[in-house]
């Protein structure tokens, strides 16, 4: 090293200073991530200059955060009566913690929008008051254990957490080698298949990985992680997961097993939902006797390594690499994800899973950008002729089937992905009940989700605005409804149930691969006066699949670990317009509105009929560019 | 290691001895590259075996070679008084040298077809006299220090060599890991470009590089080495040549000082061509002082890794690779290179650079193969328009300008590559004058052209038939006509020359961007008496390109390395149909005709128009799946 080198760092701090008039005082700068952590003895001094933060990081091209230096808190027993009195009643406040090693004070709180107050105001008088910089989560309206996990968790992390950001901030903001020449983007999965989804984005300076998830219906198939643009995966600068489903998480901890020991960027319930998701995967995977990929400790590290990001925060993830969250309308968390390549040199949109039009849990997918070029989407639903029912013609369709078979004394058994279908279903179930459409009667929930439900209303900014609002008043709370009740007794419960009078039951899985929805079609399965109801995606390879194509003779475990075979006699129907993807139509819609209009569009996660006829029908409508890649290829843009 | 594991060569000796009658004695087998040689003490009774051998090949499924064993052999004085009494002296012998180590005896023969014999009936008859085995070459009609040095280096090296072909034999021929789910081809330059050529060929077993140039007229841009899919370059499994030209080779031995010690399959002229031309490179730079890339010394690393492949010989290069060489027509020992991958899984053909009818000097390109679903072709004249006229137009428009110029006094000066388009001027000219249609003039060779026809004449199985028969008669040797004068005097011959009578004047570089042509140039630019006539593709970038686009004022330094201009006033001319390159309709029916249908074309090697409209053309003409890509793709195939 020769003399003249300087800690980066210090030099940041030194362009800071002369930035910012005399009488305010840097103790300390530090990384947290992609932030950067100003330490002042001077914090109310700070918060008075109007605008000066907003200007420092447009200076430096960092996101800044002020917090005060070590020694100018009050005691935490003090602190904590003044927070207690500047905070409403109302608020709710459900933990108060202090961590003196970053000055912050963690509240937690029922009604976080009270502790916060209008414009933040309540806020900065905490810091004010105080000197410990408040950061405030949402005590979720139904106990949720998984939210709960994670924060535990991640708070009992917390010190190791603080080296691991500092780190990883190092690396982001480290000078790049040189120019960006070329970007280009590698397929590992997910094409002309719905499954395994996992791409590399790489440049001259670095390789971020884009989701890593498994294939239902073939659990041999995972991604190609072993090929040389994913290797050393040690050596990944960052992965980024757009939402939750297994499809796209499942083999995330095994990059950690790998030796993977840098960042996952996603947004909040996603943290909360893929944690879930990826242990039970690891229960069904030991229930049917197959070895797990990784062991769940692996789950932990990654939690560990996960950064968070909201929707429409520009975030700066590797010198020449910044990633935009947009929402996707698919499931809770999911996001359209947007990387600003190299100061201008190139967009490339990853659509994630999307539903491109309002559903009853979110708003449609956004696709208005500042800048994109090229798209990589998905095409679940891609073929000419997948075309799906209007919402209002499935609901309807569905509160007919129910009524129908309630009449006949039968009952409905729904398989539902544990997230996101299963909710909205709940959402018409329960306004159909209370319109009187259908007469009330139990609705069960097996399997996850009633969990995944508490989770949702943990996280209600990501939901749609009416719903929202819904959810944070108890009383309308649909989700606390009566109907609504868990199957918490296991197969003697669901022996009662299947005995017993008319009800509606949503169990997992959703593509019937596993999991009690196998136990419900042992028990109803025999009765013609039942009735199972398709109501999302049935991957190739799948039983439900299987079954919606006319198979009635299914494989089958008994108790004894023997296989049997059962024949299905209940009525199988299939109503589409539930599905949390857009149909062919909003495919096209959402590329076609998309401001600006992207240049190439590369047509993956969907089978090869759907990716083939949407990229040629892409080509057709807007004349761009497009591909339907096979797995292993890899495009280069410039 | 568990103690099962056994030297899978010693398994290998099992195999070979269960299949062998009793009376044959094994006494040691070894890999020779991808050769298996079997050392015998009853050398005698396997030669008398009708078709053992060949029966061996086929179960082993390897490519045999019987040696005596060490022992069996006469002392090297007694036997050297043998070989010479059952070669006949016309066989014109030069060369005799015994290797105790492998027991072979190398013949140098200005005739080796006598060393040979009828049916190899001659070499058989050495074997069992003398018990040594004859490796027989060809000494060159022309003396040619490149053969000399070469072949002289390789004896020199040969026991090094020994255990270097050896530990490729084992890579070759170790079990793979599992079945060939997928080849992949990353290209890392000649996309839309003409210019440095490099793929990655590459199977879940094995990674292959294909060719690696630099691009002339534009020194920084080098292929792609750096990225992933070619790293670590130690680890490459294979490098293949497809032939001598800069913009394949020159980069060839950076390799070795990035730490590749692995082999390089080429032909043996093109192994000869390639050092030459290297070498030459090394000089230029140095010469225009740049830093040259490599030393020397990685010249003779490659020379010492290469591993000559005759046209259709089928070898084995990796567990799951068999590389097969065709005549190309473009230059001496160039190749269309055909891959047979994973035993029926996929084939690829590179074409390399190709001509696809006949030339004086090279029989068409091959394009019929057992199978091929891959093919990467070169795009040089694939615009529209690119079309050539007849070669017979040719030369008669060629010899008339020349003509024209000698009756003006003037004297005309022909930039050409000094591999392959001077030779095949050399023979219009010569029989041009033979045949009275030129007054006989001398013809100067400036740069490496003479040096580049001698090694055409140690070759001549390479080149066409008629040909081939003349060079081996020295009064009727082309090459050998008394017109032809090596310019081996410098500057002051070209002076004198300049000054002189009437003459034609071949001279590097082809595209003029260095060498003596700039001398030539600088001498005979200023008289509009004089010719230039471009014979040859003049890549963008080239100053060639420019002069021929119009340009009159070129840069040049003067002795003192100042920078001036220079006005040409000589008359600018081209000529096209002496393009060692097929035209757009060439190239349109090689792959038309070609045997069987390439499923899928790739069009690399021209500049962007070429590649974009001759990939169109064949989708359109043919209907097969063709694309034009970027530099830093990859495609796959399965
Ligand atoms: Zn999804
Ligand atoms: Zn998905
Ligand atoms: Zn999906
Ligand atoms: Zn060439
Ligand atoms: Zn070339």
């Amino acid at each position: 090293m020769s003399t003249n080198d300087t800690d980066p760092l210090e030099a940041v701090r030194t362009r800071l200073e002369d930035e910012i008039p005399d009488d305010l005082v840097v103790s300390r700068v530090a990384y947290e991530g992609p932030k950067l952590v100003v330490y002042t003895e001077t914090p109310k001094k700070f918060a008075e200059r109007d605008g000066l933060i907003r200007r420092l990081a447009s200076i430096l091209r960092k996101r800044i955060t002020v917090r005060p230096a070590a020694g100018v808190q009050l005691d935490p027993a003090e602190a904590k009566g003044k927070i207690l009195s500047l905070i409403p009643d109302d608020a709710g406040i459900t933990n108060l913690e202090f961590y003196p090693a970053t000055g912050e004070v963690l509240i937690e709180a029922e009604k976080p929008g009270l502790v916060i107050g209008r414009r933040a105001s309540t806020l900065r008088e905490i810091t004010q008051e105080v000197g410990w910089t408040p950061e405030v989560l949402r005590t979720p309206p139904m106990e949720s254990s998984t939210v709960d996990n994670v924060r535990n968790f991640l708070m009992q992390e917390r010190d190791d957490r603080r080296d691991f950001l500092e780190r990883v901030g190092q690396e982001i903001h480290r000078e790049p080698d040189g120019d960006t020449e070329w970007v280009r983007v590698t397929t590992l999965g997910c094409c002309r298949e719905v499954g395994r989804a996992a791409f590399v984005l790489s440049t001259p300076e670095t390789r971020v990985l884009i989701d890593c998830g498994d294939k239902p219906g073939a659990e041999g198939e995972v991604p190609y992680l072993q090929v040389p643009e994913a290797n050393p995966i040690a050596d990944l600068d960052a992965v980024v997961l757009t939402h939750a489903h297994l499809d796209h998480s499942a083999l995330l901890p095994l990059l950690f097993k790998y030796g993977y020991d840098g960042p996952i960027y996603t947004t909040e319930p996603t943290r909360d939902l893929m944690g879930l998701l990826q242990l039970d995967y690891l229960d069904v995977a030991a229930k049917e006797g197959r070895t797990p990929p990784y062991a769940s400790e692996m789950v932990r590290e990654e939690l560990k390594h996960t950064i968070t990001v909201d929707y429409g925060d520009v975030t700066d993830i590797a010198p020449d690499i910044k990633l935009t969250f947009h929402n996707a309308g698919h499931i809770l968390g999911s996001a359209v994800t947007h990387f600003h390549i190299g100061d201008g040199f190139h967009n490339v949109v990853f659509s994630g899973d999307i539903h491109h039009t309002d559903t009853r849990l979110f708003n449609g997918a956004a696709n208005d950008f500042p800048r994109v070029e090229t798209l990589v989407m998905e095409s679940t639903y891609g073929r000419r002729d997948d075309y799906q029912t209007d919402q209002d013609d499935s609901e309807r369709n569905l509160i007919e089937l129910i009524g129908e078979t309630a009449a006949n004394d039968g009952t409905v058994v729904i398989p539902a992905f544990a997230v996101g279908r299963s909710q909205e279903l709940m959402l018409v179930l329960e306004e159909a009940m209370r319109e009187g459409k259908l007469p009330t009667m139990p609705i069960y929930l097996d399997g996850m989700i009633r969990e995944a439900t508490a989770i949702h209303t943990a996280y209600p900014e990501f939901l749609r605005d009416g719903l929202r609002d819904r959810i944070l008043h108890d009383e309308e709370n649909p989700f606390l409804a009566e109907q609504f009740q868990q199957v918490d007794g296991g197969q003697e419960m669901r022996e009662d149930v299947a005995g017993g009078e008319p009800c509606v039951i949503l169990s997992t899985s959703g593509m019937v691969t596993g999991g009690p929805i196998m136990s419900w079609l042992e028990l109803l399965g025999g009765d013609p006066d039942n009735r199972l109801i398709f109501v999302g995606y049935q991957a190739q390879g799948t039983l439900g699949r299987r079954i919606q194509s006319g198979r009635r003779e299914i494989p089958f475990s008994d108790r004894g670990g023997r296989s049997e075979q059962l024949t299905l006699r209940l009525d199988v129907q299939s109503v589409s317009g539930f599905s949390g993807h857009a149909d062919r139509q909003g495919l096209e819609d959402f590329v076609g509105t998309m401001n600006p209009r992207p240049e190439e569009v590369i047509c993956v996660h969907g089978d090869e009929a759907s990716t083939d006829q949407f990229s040629s029908g892409l080509y057709q409508e807007f004349g761009m560019r497009t591909y339907a890649p096979r797995n292993l290829e890899t495009f280069r843009f410039d």
